[in-house]
């Protein structure tokens, strides 16, 4: 999964006429969902998107604060286009996930997101519409986010196997499994079950 | 290097009260330097931003057409926040390339991309000041681009340092250098050098 997180002093998505969404100061989000994701994927998506510190203090300090800290607004547009690999210049989507996987995924990882701040403060754009998408980049300031099990890091996504190979392997010992352990082994089973974000979302640890 | 392309009706750069660039329909380019990025990195950079089929055809066939195909107009602006490693929540940007080494590359990124297409149809921003940029994003349609030799990838880095030990072993078998080497050894050595993108550009092969 991919996020390019851009600091908005305001930000807005028109459907045809209609303007459907609006924040102020806050974040833009473009969220790409790869064919690969799972709620891992979107639980640290989710976490780090609420949790990123880009902005000041009340001292002014740079890089302080997160969008929940300053109670500040999110707006989040699905982007299947950032999972775009390159056949020479012409861009191939096959690894985007499917539209009709992809809407519900979208959805729940919006409810996460709301769940973990506050509903009214996560707008969203029109799924799959063509949307003209206004962003006012404040600084610019726009930092990408691609998440551990993302299908574009096959480094760290082969650590990750192996650190579930090496829990697989605890368990078949017979040692008992941690609460964590099963919610995660839970999580990636059944993809529609809760997030889990709310608890972890003002942690500091990666995963 | 890392670039973020948007697809854009319109955008905009104010600083203060002063509108200091605009574009019609185009792409909004917000490009990030590296410590390590080189030439080679810029050659890629500039022929892929140029080349990149975001537009349609005349016939309304998608991902046809470039921006420069279609004589649209391009906004470039420095963001060296692209080039962040997260600290836990903590945006970090060591990695990025200091300013005063970055501004004049980005400048000489700029007239490669001038030189390889039409120069009035490039605009800037004000490089180092704080901007409002102001993208339309039409579509959404959002793509991310990563310079090959670029230190976010370690693994096509190590890739290509792997080829170019293999070159100079080459040589030093006493094998004639072909141009083409010796043009990429000349802009490694000398960041400066011409980009020679203008020759490359309508090409599609991969570096």
């Amino acid at each position: 999964m991919k996020a390019i997180i851009q600091r908005v002093t305001k930000a807005s998505v028109t459907v045809g006429e209609d303007q459907v969404s609006s924040i102020g100061r806050g974040i833009c989000v473009l969220l790409g969902i790869s064919v690969d994701d799972t709620q891992r994927d979107a639980e640290y998506m989710v976490r780090k998107i609420l949790n990123l510190r880009l902005f000041e203090d009340e001292n002014g300090r740079a890089w302080a604060k997160s969008v929940m800290e300053r109670e500040f607004e999110v707006l989040c547009v699905s982007q299947f286009t950032l999972q775009c690999i390159l056949k020479g210049n012409k861009p191939d989507f096959h690894s985007a996930m499917p539209a009709e996987l992809a809407q519900p995924f979208y959805n729940s990882i919006l409810e996460s997101m709301r769940s973990a701040y506050k509903p009214e403060l996560i707008k969203d754009g029109n799924f799959g519409a063509y949307m003209q998408v206004n962003i006012l980049n404040d600084g610019p300031v726009t930092v990408e986010l691609t998440s551990p099990a993302g299908p574009t890091d096959p480094k760290q996504l082969s650590k990750l196997e192996k650190q579930q190979l090496r829990k697989e392997k605890v368990r078949s010992k017979g040692h008992s499994e941690s609460a964590r352990e099963k919610a995660s082994l839970r999580s990636r089973q059944d993809p529609s079950a809760s997030s889990g974000a709310e608890g972890d979302v003002s942690s500091d640890r990666e995963p």
